[in-house]
């Protein structure tokens, strides 16, 4: 570890090495510790050189590190209400000497959008709070209960705020649970994101689903992809080859 | 073929072995003959003893033919619009000795429906149109253009019908084209028919999927279950175990 990277930890910090094109991540493990929703999303997400991704929450700052060593978009601009996060998000970003290409913005996510210009957005990434309010575990801590729950924003918010940002065409692409996918499509829907690419991922072929990415157009036609199923565990319970590729996946490589 | 058989099959039909409980089917391959669709479909479907089925749309009658000899349900009551196909599953159940356990009606799905006890129907399982009227290729027939485009019945007819004759709690299982899932989602989730379980049907596992397989619970709550995918042949070609399986399955053995 360098000196730098030093000075940028807090107490309770560590550094992790993202294992792609040299980038690190500053997280604290018990606030909040990024996991392969994440590096399935980026990976799914698709952005061109010159498109502007917008990532609505994004914690430690971890999809636009990810999706910029994977896709090299000309800007990421990502979204964090929570102090904490959001500054760990700041502070690896300037690790990364990135602060050209990513720019970590604090605040409310219905709030901040409104200062967008209206319609101006390519890709809009999304790992959203899984849970209504009140259903599921108590959290660990209050920052992961906001960062599960809907307290700040629910589906309902990530559609409108999406649908008033992304240009027409424009993407929105979320990795969210199964259970609620009925809700999204009919949240999105009604916001005219139509769904276009799904893939679920389920940890055993023989397993249900545990999670689904969704890519939905702007405007786009009634026209729905499932495409094939993503297992993380073959049935042996080895890593199946599609994961031990998406883990070490940089520019270039991978899902195309 | 028994003279029995022969005196109920007309110029250009043939008879078929349907391979479970001893059961034919009367099909004319110039105007529909059955697919995997709905062998996957009454397999999927579920039925108990007591229940109260009914067929929307049944075409040669196939599905109630495979849910009887799969479920064993107290009734089965089968809709079609088209003469000549209600003609056909009718003789098809006097041949396989079931008029006391399956009723063909020959109508309008949105009359017949009418005629119905609201909310007293157990099961809905529907194989509907997949094409909305003026999309896709011109249908061999115009028996199948009815049987295939939405021109006697929309995604909303269907949600609407369903709803209203089910009792509260009962299912309605649809096999459809994953295109249009989004459509069906929200169709469904605004007549009050919430999505449980779904199940996608791919050709093989490299490929996206091709069928749809969806229950939906009427007023039920939100948890929506992805099942493992069905894949019909194996990365090599050959069909895989499961379907293998489906295809020989008889009452008491298969999916539960």
């Amino acid at each position: 570890m360098n000196r730098n990277a030093r000075l940028l930890l807090r107490a309770g910090e560590r550094l992790d090495d993202l294992q792609r094109a040299g980038l690190r991540i500053i997280q604290n493990p018990d606030l909040y510790a990024f996991s392969v929703d994440s590096v399935l999303l980026a990976s799914f997400a698709r952005a061109k050189h010159r498109d502007v991704v917008v990532d609505l929450g994004t914690g430690t700052g971890v999809i636009p590190l990810l999706m910029w060593a994977r896709w090299r978009p000309a800007r990421i601009i990502a979204i964090e209400v929570q102090p904490q996060l959001a500054d760990m998000a700041r502070r690896s970003v300037v690790l990364n000497d990135l602060e050209d290409e990513i720019e970590i913005v604090e605040g409310d996510i219905r709030d901040v959008a409104s200062r967008f210009d209206h319609s101006k957005v390519d890709v809009v990434v999304c790992n959203p709070p899984y849970r209504p309010v009140g259903r599921g575990p108590k959290p660990d801590s209050p920052v992961l209960g906001i960062a599960h729950a809907e307290r700040m924003f629910t589906l309902s918010d990530l559609a409108a705020v999406a649908s008033r940002i992304l240009k027409s065409s424009g993407r929105l692409v979320v990795v969210y649970r199964p259970e609620r996918l009925a809700e999204l499509i009919f949240e999105l829907t009604q916001k005219r994101l139509e769904p276009k690419r799904v893939r679920f991922v389920h940890p055993m072929p023989s397993r249900p689903a545990k999670m689904v990415l969704l890519e939905a157009v702007k405007d786009g036609g009634k026209q729905l992809s499932v495409l094939p199923p993503l297992f993380i565990h073959s049935q042996d319970g080895s890593y199946t080859p599609e994961i031990m590729r998406l883990y070490s996946e940089t520019d270039g490589s991978g899902e195309g």
